[in-house]
């Protein structure tokens, strides 16, 4: 529903406390980690507010995390979706704009002849990556188009052109196989010939530069652009900022138009820059990451003191005076799964016409007994707004 | 949502095991009869796995045998049909292909005016009615295309025509009234007008054929055909089987391309199908019919009788050593109302990374309290395969 006929714009605060992959499941040991968990602090917000459980796209989809911020952030994820490209980018804290095409590069090394000889150059270490990537970036030049290029770990490197008239549509160079050459530059439409020849030209000239080097060439795939999306100021009349530890989620933010803050260390830095931003803003999105590093890690002890470690900065936003709290993931990660998956999250909303229910303890289990049911977690956006009053009523 | 670009084959076995009219509900009485019902094996599941409750069609819709079916196999009963055409060879075990073209016929008689007189033939007996069908199935032969006839019971006999460039857009030719002729095969469509003249040298011969007995012409209606329907196969990678007491559920099956296993007489007979068929095959399909016809009958203990008798089962099922089981109903079938009902239907997942929950009990109430919540029955598929692990991630 297109919910910008009804915005209502008002001095509301809303906050978002995001823990990444925070859902689980309880298994023959027991609870899942936020039910085993001491969080005093979240259990009150529960206790004062209404708990429930979201499925991010859908009954058994495991989301990654494009989709898993897309619903959060109100955008159905199956209507829309962060290319990889954008993604990569935003993980290197590098702004993809639409009309801007970006690939994956690898840098490789090619024998004599041409034809590839390792497709990652040996997986060469970063340290050894890292100064033939910021040689080509000083040297290579092309005609009317700026070159960004981001180093990423290893073999891996972000190429990106930015300028006017370029399209994605263009063949991988990468064959996936060794003893032949890379693939030329191939338009798929013809609208992409001439982001082709600049690729082309790009390639030639990074053969040059490296000729001397272990990696002498850069092979490229996944080509993508921003597809235009609509901001989140646009959606929602609200003036958003983003506060990440890690840098994708300051990029996806970035993405939808949102203000990204400065990159924070730890949940405690993250508190300093709400309270910087506090009265310039009126959303917030606070990105925790460890929830999910231990859940990937299987982890269970660590997930618990990933939870905790958010719990005791509660008190320290409910200080600066929200209107509207949300505490919620953006997937589940099982420790048992070491991934992502498909389990309902927990999500917790407190403050304004939330209303309370009978749940007072933030866990799986608990929020399946709360007022908010289960339900797609774009729908959270609305009730977020709602619960702000910053929706008018709906027809006459 | 389109599950093949995430289908993840694996080894995994999924045991389905459906009760035919499953749900019930609650009166001044007490409880459903899967509540009454002693099921302490269907009760382990329960507290070892997840719980909670499927609307099959919609809220208030109550599901055909067709609709049931698709949903659970996670067919959305909205956008995918069974015809009247496919059912009733279905229930016959007649096997309707794409393109052939069925209808349901009524054996007639005809006063000699060739205006009906009884548009039953008198309710002929079955005894006296199938020696005419198979008369007419040994002495009509029309040009190019094959008859089938099936009798069903009584004066009712499935006609089919299979061939090339069939249509069923064809009229009825019972005009639901006596005193008056059958109506011309009409076509609707100019496409069609072939198989009207074909089903009307079919009536000419078959007049000729009766001539002299009771029943002396067949009445049509329902034209139909088998509207092609992607495959289990095709949409989750699955190799499944069937393992049914009654035709018509082997019927289903058969249309969206399982294997069929031979018809059982009953539970046991088909537990050692079950053993025989397990390792070809990754999905199994148990189908119980005797919860369904309890509840048509209104016949409370004889539903209870029924669901203790697939409890008795579950262990010898448990041996195998199934990664995934769901247990459940394709509609309810309340024996107050004696007729099928729009009720949710209980489910029961254990296995695979379903996760446990706190309901210990299978029955309508204790699922109302299940961490699957209350959802639509062809959102149950998808869940399935992510529990065995047959669904890559959705999105970066």
């Amino acid at each position: 529903m297109d919910l910008r006929p009804l915005l209502a714009p008002n001095d509301s605060k809303i906050v978002v406390i995001l823990l990444d992959g925070l859902g689980g499941f309880a298994d023959a040991d027991g609870g899942t980690e936020l039910e085993r968990a001491t969080t005093p602090n979240l259990d009150a917000l529960a206790a004062e507010g209404s708990c429930g459980r979201a499925e991010v796209v859908g009954a058994g989809i495991t989301p990654g995390s494009g989709p898993g911020h897309l619903a959060l952030f109100g955008y159905d994820p199956t209507e829309f979706a962060l290319g990889r490209g954008a993604l990569s980018a935003a993980g290197l804290d590098v702004e993809l704009r639409a009309g801007d095409v970006a690939a994956r590069g690898n840098l490789c090394t090619l024998s004599s002849d041409g034809t590839i000889k390792d497709r990652r150059a040996g997986r060469i270490a970063s340290a050894k990556a890292r100064p033939l990537v910021e040689r080509l970036q000083a040297e290579v030049a092309l005609d009317g188009v700026e070159v960004v290029l981001a180093h990423e770990k290893e073999h891996r490197v972000l190429v990106m052109l930015r300028g006017e008239g370029l399209d994605p549509r263009v063949g991988d160079t990468d064959p996936q196989a060794t003893g032949v050459p890379p693939h030329p530059f191939t338009p798929h439409d013809p609208a992409a010939q001439r982001t082709a020849d600049l690729l082309t030209e790009f390639d030639r000239q990074a053969r040059e530069i490296l000729r001397d080097a272990d990696a002498n060439a850069v092979l490229m795939r996944g080509f993508d652009t921003l597809e235009p999306m609509p901001s989140f100021a646009e959606r929602y009349g609200l003036n958003a900022t983003s506060i990440a530890i890690y840098p994708m989620y300051r990029g996806i933010s970035r993405i939808l138009g949102m203000d990204v803050e400065r990159q924070a260390a730890d949940p405690a830095e993250q508190m300093e820059i709400l309270r910087e931003c506090w009265d310039a803003h009126d959303y917030f999105f606070i990105h925790h990451k460890a929830t999910d590093a231990a859940g990937e890690d299987g982890d269970r002890e660590a997930k618990i003191a990933a939870i905790e470690e958010i719990d005791a900065i509660i008190p320290a936003i409910r200080e600066l005076g929200p209107d509207v709290v949300m505490v919620t993931g953006d997937h589940a990660t099982p420790p048992q799964m070491r991934a992502h998956s498909w389990h309902p999250v927990p999500v917790l909303v407190w403050g304004g016409n939330t209303g309370r229910d009978r749940v007072t303890r933030f866990g799986e289990e608990p929020c399946s007994d709360g007022m908010l049911g289960l339900r797609r977690m774009s729908e959270m956006m609305p009730l977020l707004l709602a619960a702000a009053g910053r929706l008018n009523k709906y027809g006459a």
